[in-house]
């Protein structure tokens, strides 16, 4: 076994943990980022930090940015989360969940941790199928991302990385990434989707993130293992 | 005059200021952005804000972000930064002042301002011909990042906003600026530039900022204002 190394963005969702059990399945020591970002609450924090834990990442990072000061979105400030929303209202328009840049901005900080470690793979779970309507998780935003990182960096213009953004999701449903996680061995109780938990923790069952993890393993014919306020409907 | 809107990227320094006063120039309401990245010093904070007050920028904006953790720099760790190196040593290779990835962070974060402020044009005062060899500095990774911006943003695909990443000084020497500068009323004496001052704040002037902010006033045939711990050579 070669060392290779990839960094991993990780929310501790879904879709994160399972490219961190796929990245381990291709070989690759992880090191997993993930943001305190102004976000509403920690359990996604907590999550990340389990899963970093669980899968036996070398190094698990967790980075203070300033988000809420810029604003614009309900995961940071005082706006209501949507609820109960179809999947047809869910691709209408790019929903108040949205945050500016987000990904972009996960992802610099990824190539900046990737240039000091010296490492060209950084994995994110964006998904263009059954996604939420965010402009920074569709193909073609990932692949100018990648070639913008390919002239940004002292390590590439130097020859000592071509930095790939592999995003293993981006064309699979929920229902498969669940079934390939499961093939992988994941448990994915460790994991947190809800944007609205309860003051224990216990997610929502009817934001955005929520009716998508639970339509997916409905699909997938499989029980999702995570406690929900409300049952299904 | 409309009310255009610009986001400038500010670090208190000569660039950024001569910037600042192109965009004033241009008729543009100024929303300027600086960074507490962990740097060694806050001069360039405390200049980013003296320079905001004195042009009139209708907002500062001060944001606390995490590179030190990350690391890889002169500038956030605890590496020597090189003195009294010729011009040509500078061009040989980026040197230990570069921040992994740094431009690409604080462009992210103009982005994601921008989007919330309705903005389409964000100036950064990089510099191809007198720059001190960091990739992050050259227009083909500018335009990389200007074409991965329109893929990013929720107001780029609704097509509310087409961002521009401006970069007046791109193709400018250090004296052209400074020339620039004066004739838009600038006054040098608020900026600070320098990668390592005294405790109280004076220039080194033999670091690489230092010595090309020198040579700039010199072949502009002008009196730098600021002081410094070393007489020029």
């Amino acid at each position: 076994m070669n060392n290779k190394k990839a960094v991993i963005l990780s929310s501790g969702g879904l879709d994160s943990t399972t490219i961190m059990a796929i990245a381990l399945s291709e070989g690759y020591d992880i090191y997993s980022l993930s943001f305190r970002y102004g976000q509403r609450h920690f359990f996604e924090l907590e999550a990340a930090q389990r899963v970093a834990n669980v899968l036996g990442a070398k190094e698990h990072l967790i980075l203070n940015i300033d988000l809420k000061i810029i604003g614009g979105s309900a995961l940071t400030d005082d706006i209501d989360v949507p609820k109960d929303r179809s999947a047809a209202e869910m691709q209408q328009e790019v929903p108040v969940t949205y945050v500016p840049a987000r990904n972009t901005i996960f992802l610099s900080y990824a190539l900046a941790w990737a240039e000091v470690l010296g490492v060209s793979d950084i994995f994110i779970g964006v998904n263009a199928l059954d996604y939420s309507g965010y402009p920074d998780c569709r193909p073609e935003y990932i692949d100018a991302f990648e070639k913008m990182s390919n002239l940004a960096t002292k390590a590439a213009i130097e020859g000592k990385t071509k930095t790939r953004i592999r995003t293993p999701l981006i064309h699979m449903t929920k229902a498969e990434i669940i079934r390939k996680g499961i093939g992988l061995g994941v448990d994915y109780r460790m994991t947190h989707s809800c944007y609205d938990p309860s003051l224990e923790g216990k997610a929502c069952g009817q934001c955005d993130s929520c009716i998508l993890r639970r339509k997916g393993f409905r699909e997938a014919g499989v029980t999702d293992p995570i406690e929900y306020v409300s049952r299904e409907a």
